[in-house]
């Protein structure tokens, strides 16, 4: 069976720093017109960093939308045109302070097809040299790093709650 | 240092069938004002089903806001009030006309908590009994089977590109 959904008409309904919210309308295979509605994300790259004492680097932030501190690999959207993994070299040390001399793709992964376009790619980061953080202002984020077995007792804790983290975690072997 | 964000004020900008947006207000650390855009979600369930001969049960949907088909694991909102464990047998039924004699809880994680409260509950469900799928009117799945060599073959060649899925197909040791 063709399961494609046929684009109608398409409205920007919110459009803000971060979520672009469009409302469209679809005919579905049965020939039945539907809304669905679509978070546009430019796409996102995330890093599983190891420095060469085979230390994991994480980054400990307060997440609004779910209202507490979460342990998480280093992330963040990519620019315009960027490349991934120039977009997953520069996340990594403006949140860390650490660049890699080796990357790895890992995968790339739809976070949450029901409703975002939201494409992420996950890398391994190597060889890290340590440089020097470049938060933006309002961006608070603390760097902690952890010994794989440090990692699987929060994985046994519950403590990894975080869905591209724990991917991120056992596509590189750290758990 | 301590990372949380005081909310001052919020605001819905868009209530749909599948999405919530709020607009918050918020206290930075540092003492500013910023603002945060959160979709609100009711929270999910994603569950892996393994048959008794070993062979894993996946769902094939036309993904709208990605624009193709992708290949998944089982996976629903949560009803209002339901229990997760309830919420995945109900889903695995509904989606895939199995129904299973054992559960097990692989991991709860945050999907995207960049801008989503989003939380998803992953099951392992083993012993299945085919008993018959209900779909929406609107709702177009198709049901397939697959050994677990099958499946690393389809991951080196990049066709499990969801992000649960992916997931959850580690958690249950499958891949």
């Amino acid at each position: 069976m063709n399961l494609k959904e046929e684009r109608l008409g398409s409205e920007v309904v919110f459009d803000g720093k971060m979520v672009k919210l469009r409302f469209d309308r679809v005919r579905l295979p049965n020939g039945r017109v539907a809304t669905r509605e679509v978070v546009e994300h430019p796409g996102a790259v995330a890093i599983v960093p190891v420095t060469a004492a085979g230390e994991v680097v994480l980054v400990r932030q307060y997440r609004y939308a779910v209202g507490k501190e979460l342990l998480e690999i280093p992330a963040g959207k990519l620019g315009a045109g960027e490349d991934p993994s120039a977009a997953a070299l520069r996340e990594l040390e403006e949140e860390t302070g650490y660049t890699a001399q080796t990357l790895h793709k890992l995968a790339a992964v739809y976070t949450t097809p029901g409703f975002t376009n939201e494409l992420m790619h996950l890398y391994l980061a190597g060889n890290l040299i340590l440089t020097k953080q470049h938060l933006d202002e309002d961006e608070f984020i603390n760097v902690e790093l952890f010994s794989p077995e440090q990692i699987r007792t929060f994985v046994s804790e519950g403590l990894i709650q975080d869905a591209k983290t724990f991917l991120g975690l056992l596509l590189a072997g750290v758990i």
